[in-house]
């Protein structure tokens, strides 16, 4: 019996309205042209969706962050995923570069929803039969998924920055907070730097004393890691800590660029040398800055797409995180 | 064995942000206050919601329009059903006095999203246990819900409109095309006035011919009926249709109240005396003016959450149609 | 990447009991045969299928109308998809040229059923992967169904009738109710016909006044259309009001002939010069008169299907409503 | 904590057309009247169903069996089922006497449908929350269902007979075929008596040699047991063959007197010299002759209602069947 | 159209651990090699799997017995689909030559479990697509599955055995109790041999009488039949029983042999003179004595396999049983 | 209208095998006592279980650890969830003081399950209502569930016992990994002491040099802080490692003491003063050693399980994380 796989069904991808560079970049990537869709936005607010080419029998991928606007970008994949369903595709593979409301996460007060795990609900419902995504906030988000997911990393390509630009020497590696210290250790495996922590025991406070730093990071090139920024209040306070806790040259890492509210403002403010992201989201030109550095992932997605659908294994691409929690 | 039902869990009202002043009447009319929920909106885009008081077994009833902007609306709606849900309710009742999306009720083409039921299928995967809603595009969304639902018909608040204010001699109830004919029969009959349709024979041409006219209006008071007035760009041609057919007074009537793009320019500058709507959706006060009357449907929608929550018939309460598709 | 799709699963094509003739008529337009399987109907009621045919892995297309004996034919359709599943087939497509209960499409009183979305469900929890039907009474219960519809329109083939028999002259197309205005407006449209409409007052008398009529017949041929002719009360009291109104000749079309009770005889002592309907349920010699013509869809639903086994765009035989509910 | 319920329900019974008598007598012994509802059969055999009184919060239990004609008694049903869940019920209890397609329980060959089981879906999906049934063709099917089912036995009714007239000496218990064993070794353990077992070699001859018979009958009294007396043709030939095996009075006792065909004169014309049933399916006068006595179950059903709906233990009457095929 | 249909995607194959041998047979029957798998238990007892090696888009078949220790075995199985689900594998399909818990079919008295449904359950929501087995302890346990099963027999294998001994003289076949019957009747018609019953009326009693013998045994060879041997008391007892009966060489068969607690001293003490047995569960070496005899059912599940795959009728390998129950 | 709820089913609570003594606890602290099941586990590992008192309308309790041997507890639950909801409870809780795989939370390599998603999942589809449980591994996991869970924390009882004995100065919460360090953070709060992490770069090795400890311990008392102690060798090394960097008194402090393996010896072997822990498993009297000390949950519990059922808020009861991940 044959053990070789053939794509058996014509492969179809459509980008939605978050990001249409990212996919421009990840079809070129897979080697496919992006497909024919109409979107239209009504101006009482409602969103018409026609896909203006044969689908029945095909697999569909659809790329779409959800990003600001959050609630409108998902209703275009969950409208977009039900016209693809009626339209007899044979599978349905949704991208999401950035999976907005990943913080929501659990409960962390009484009488609160988790509406990250709504969201892969409302996918899943909506007959969506695989996902691809990438750096989500916690991977346990993987398991708010029944259905296959391909959960692909950015770390690598983040850290290839600093290599590339021989920026190894003498670094330490900084977890922003106590929760995030996962992402930030597998940063300084990647690059055999050390680590340390701000605890600032102080939710309320912004204070940048040099107390609340864990760890020494005097006199070292130091590497902030998270993987959103969103206001960049708690990552401009933490350059500002490092700052005074003696550090020299801060950069800040993270994949997701949300930069809402003064984010910019608080970045170029602050003593932060550059910020890393990645295009997983659009950043606006108003949003880029010249400490801004974005590395594109469209290269890493399109080639997992490509191997999801001539079913090759995507395993060397994955998320490789130390096995921190196991049976030990 | 007894046959009387006490209400067993205690009733949990709460109002969203898309129509608070429709939900106080609500609330008033059903003889319960309001409940206390945190609904934050992130710079981000993202939505967060705290309920603030314990609702563990009690019967839940979310008050929300889905009404522009759309997609935000229906998500804090979703969201707080996660919440509602998590905390243990013993049922959730959602009450959307207007349900958006509820044009995009079947494939008008190929490839194209049934919005409508898509929104059905979120809401009840999310959880909710009954529908109470107002004057849906089409009745057979009904059967887009397996759960219950309560359809209640605004006809009769408005068609009391022209009772009230003795306008009911000569009248003709117009239909402004050939999909609504069945929404100003019901307005005909309880009116006791003949009927007649435009029919505009060429979609894309606004033409404002008499010619268009099927029926008699010449010298007769026209009440245009529609379910909702979006741009107005149908309702006004229409009016200007009737006025060159001979029409005297020309009112329109319809449940909701859309008002998108230059309505209220549209409406200001054509033959209509006066537009009748209800408060399903909230109007802002741009979107307000003299030819406009706002007729409530609190009252109506609050003694129907009374009689479900009592366990009562809302059967007096519900939308009468004529049996016009029935086995003959 | 190859875009090309090809068959991947052998088809099967079973007819269960209803329609045999229009079975043996769709299978030769998709160039395949029937499939053999053994329906026994036992002294107490009961049926029994056996699937006398390997169908693992195969694509198979049941079809079948739910008309008289509905209930029957109904079961006898759930029963073999049961079987059909059990057997492993690859997947499972229902043709149902006539779709019984469609009127019973939304609760017109309290606490009726919505039959109409019961069936649908009964198919989707059976297992159903997808539908091919044809002139739905209302387009909206393409939403009561989650899996892919094929909805195709018997319309253009009825119209043909006219076209091929020189009767496109001073014609009036003609809605014998306001509910289904716009089925009328669609074959006027075909025809470039005018449209009138027949607005009976009062639905419990059967006053065949010339009053009734809105828009204007006088001198005309007129044509009644409906989606289903049941026991014909409605259809031969509109030919008399028409008549009554001074039409000349009159002709009723429609999909489905129901047929039920005296509707031969209250046809046959109608004015109608004619009565055209499809195949879509199979005519029994006794209700075969002069006056009626059968326009067969085989080919049309063979052509269907074909497309959907080759996974090519069946929206060419789509059918297409004007866009009478859209954003405006 | 108190430890004591109350109804907290209404409690509504409703009973469909297949046994109207059973119902009122299951009715009277649950001491709560019949509710009202319309149930038409149009002249094309569709099904329209409304409930004539307000349902909403109430437990409510509809009575039907699923005989002859079975697969529109399971329509009814199914529609009755949706009209009461989309009325709001607080929960819905069939209760079915008699469950039509109850043989269909298995694949006997390949590609057979399991008809019992498809059945057991379509209510379970239809939103039923709880089954009562009687004598199930096999034991296994209660696990068709996920949803409670209390599955009663009228074995004791039936032997009481017996105890009543008198007839208890010198018996056999004879079950007619290898697979019915169990249900006869359940009668013959109340009622004293020993065991013997027809086995007729060929399935498609039908001998009535004494040589089929597995144990000893001459001289005795005996008794064929089965679940279902359909065509009859198995129990008039057992008849005869006891008979010519030497066998003195010989009874046939059966919980479910389908009577197909020419059962009536099948039995007429065997040796048997009484036909003891029950009522769960209604016997049409010419279905009624001399040697049938029907004990009702009326009371027995009734009764489990009642504890079902006080929320007490249905245990005492309940199936006991000896525990052959546990752990041994 | 073409009708030949080829594999489509590469097949799989994986043996867990509770029966690698029969896997292996099954494999090479196949024409497959074993995939490799890591399956660890921790000193918590808690399983961890990891499938090492892509299978992306494959046809997987996992082989795995729900012996003992069957919690552990069945966790393993469903452990191991859900990693299989997730990475991406295009179907699931589990062989289970021994399903454990299958006699905790039905609930015997109140408040039982229904067992052997609640693993068809677990199993199905866990994703898998088909499930493979043997000799269920009762043919409706086919019901409690919605997806396709295939149901294969042992009954020719063990009858084989007698064939190829020269055995099938003078013999008669004795179902142990009354529920088995119907399993004896299978292997009476195979060997073309007369049916006894032991009927045992007090089950709490271990008598031997010869009393309880039904049929005629004396000076016969007797072949016990039974599904499962586990503790073997009452297949002892039956042999003593058939002996004090005057029968001469006593057989037992059955196709799963659980042997717990002491039946292997059972087996030796008791008259029996052979025990003949397949390899659904792994017989580890103290189990093994002189007088068992297995036969591989591993060339039967490996054919059943390669039909499957290749999409080709299994029907020739199925269970025919005779059709007692169908409508007679 | 009222405003006050009524418990309106009867309470039940039953135990399991895992945990006993803590079921008591919990069934004192909740006022109700444990309700009567039987629970039999034959030679062949299969388990039966009867529930010897009528549930009918009752909202039952569970108690189960699903603690070693994980797997048969958990099937142990799983069928007594099967058995509670056949008759017909009103509600099931299951009560979970150790949630077992509950590491198992994510894909840390390709083709991994995520078994802890997998239990939630078999859980759900069993039927289960709300979930209550005890200080998971990951805080995510509340989002497996759809259901609503009560998540209850036991670190405020664990810091109590510093408090209760005078252990509060001079201390230093340390984190034993990158991975814990919330849970470290939420009991330095409890306690107001600042925090540490122990950083072990090379996970394979066991150094125990005071390098790897990030943040300053020398001169003070040290509590690790951990969720679970499974085998101890991670917990021992990290003590050792606080000894070689100066530590005096060093303590660990974990909810769940699964003590596997060597556990104890390790513990005993290491610098250890004190373990405290829960007794959310119940340790064998082998595990217990004197520097063990365990306080119970079983008045947390207890109480949360009064409020559940008599419908009060559990808020106070609840975990409450500091908001490191939220929008920020």
């Amino acid at each position: 019996m044959s053990n070789q796989s053939e794509p058996k069904h014509p492969l179809k991808m459509f980008a939605l309205n978050s990001n249409r560079p990212l996919a421009e970049k990840i079809a070129a990537a897979a080697g496919v042209p992006l497909g024919k869709a109409t979107i239209k936005h009504f101006s009482d607010g409602e969103i018409a969706i026609t896909v203006d080419e044969s689908i029945r029998g095909d697999d569909v991928f659809l790329i779409q962050s959800v990003s600001d606007p959050v609630n409108t970008m998902l209703m275009e994949l969950l409208i977009m995923v039900d016209a693809v369903r009626r339209a007899s595709a044979h599978s349905i593979t949704v991208v999401i570069p950035y999976y907005g409301y990943s913080r929501a996460d659990r409960k962390a007060r009484s009488r609160e929803p988790i509406t990250a795990k709504l969201i892969a609900s409302l996918l899943e419902d909506d007959g969506v039969d695989r996902v691809v995504t990438l750096d989500l906030h916690a991977a346990q988000l993987q398991g708010f998924f029944d259905i296959p997911m391909d959960h692909l990393e950015a770390t690598p390509l983040l850290a290839g920055y600093f290599v590339d630009h021989d920026l190894t020497d003498n670094l330490v590696v900084v977890s922003p907070d106590h929760a995030g210290v996962s992402k930030a250790r597998r940063m300084a495996d990647l690059l055999h730097a050390p680590l340390a922590i701000i605890d600032n025991r102080d939710p309320n406070k912004s204070t940048t004393s040099a107390d609340a730093v864990i760890g020494s990071v005097a006199g070292k090139n130091a590497i902030l890691v998270d993987d959103i920024i969103d206001t960049a209040v708690r990552i401009s306070i933490s350059a500002q800590t490092l700052k005074n806790a003696g550090a020299n040259d801060i950069y800040a890492v993270a994949t997701h660029p949300v930069f809402s509210q003064n984010a910019v403002e608080q970045m170029k403010a602050s003593p932060l040398k550059k910020v890393i992201v990645t295009d997983s989201i659009q950043l606006p030109s108003e949003k880029q800055f010249d400490k801004v550095e974005v590395i594109s992932v469209g290269h890493l997605m399109g080639s997992a797409i490509r191997q999801i659908y001539t079913e090759q294994s995507v395993g060397k691409l994955f998320v490789k995180e130390e096995l921190d929690n196991t049976q030990a």
